[in-house]
């Protein structure tokens, strides 16, 4: 069982009419299960933060533009508790997977002008009753 | 088991910072099984053409600009052959999901300026000896 954030880099394979991307295959470790997939887009400067799973494990792609990642960790027992950890993924400068267990805050900002859409392969379907919410101001990071 | 394609209209839920763009749960009956997902891009005009799956079933979303997917049956015994479907999908126009069982033939071309990204959740790892190609010109189709 994953116990903090992995990014993998992903293929990108080019072609002339069109390049394809790879995301996620069942071959891989990173691979928990499937339950649901689904894009989220955030705009330009936006943020949407802070949202906790309690049970769901997130492979977060990002296929459009480029989206900052900031994730705090408040579990006990955890290495790295109270600490933020940042990623910026895109399909022009980092493309890569973010895997993501359980139990860890998470946020994320549109940093492109113009759309910023990310992928999530979760491993279960969607249940509101598994999230937990806080305020943007709830958690002391300073964002751009 | 699925016979011809089917089209699915998708939910986008609107909000504030960014749009939600519903893709594929397991709970729906399109899911065939997850092997694996990736990104396939074409470029405007440009036409990925033709592309035969003997064991994949596909689930097609569009998820940036707009593609025009054809398909051709020479599957014998069934109702459709001979025939050509075309579908257009796109997340501002038609916002759907193409589910498309083995055996049919399938080409797409970029219709919009700019990028034109698809998402394929496919129900088997991507594996070369399961594909058939044919040349564009093999199969007596009217391209834009």
């Amino acid at each position: 069982m994953l116990k903090y954030i992995k990014e993998t880099n992903l293929s990108i394979i080019p072609l002339e009419k069109g390049n394809v991307f790879h995301a996620l295959k069942t071959t891989e470790s990173d691979f928990q299960g499937f339950g649901e997939a689904y894009f989220s887009t955030v705009n330009y400067h936006d943020i949407k933060a802070w949202k906790k799973h309690k049970k769901m494990t997130l492979n977060i792609v990002v296929i459009l533009g480029m989206i900052k990642f900031v994730f705090f960790d408040d579990r006990k027992n955890s290495s790295s508790r109270g600490k933020f950890h940042e990623f910026i993924l895109g399909p022009n400068k980092n493309y890569s997977r973010l895997t993501v267990p359980p139990g860890i805050w998470m946020g994320f900002q549109g940093s492109n002008i113009g759309e910023n859409i990310l992928l999530n392969i979760a491993d279960i379907v969607h249940d509101p009753n598994e999230i937990e919410r806080k305020e943007l101001e709830s958690i002391a990071y300073r964002w751009d």
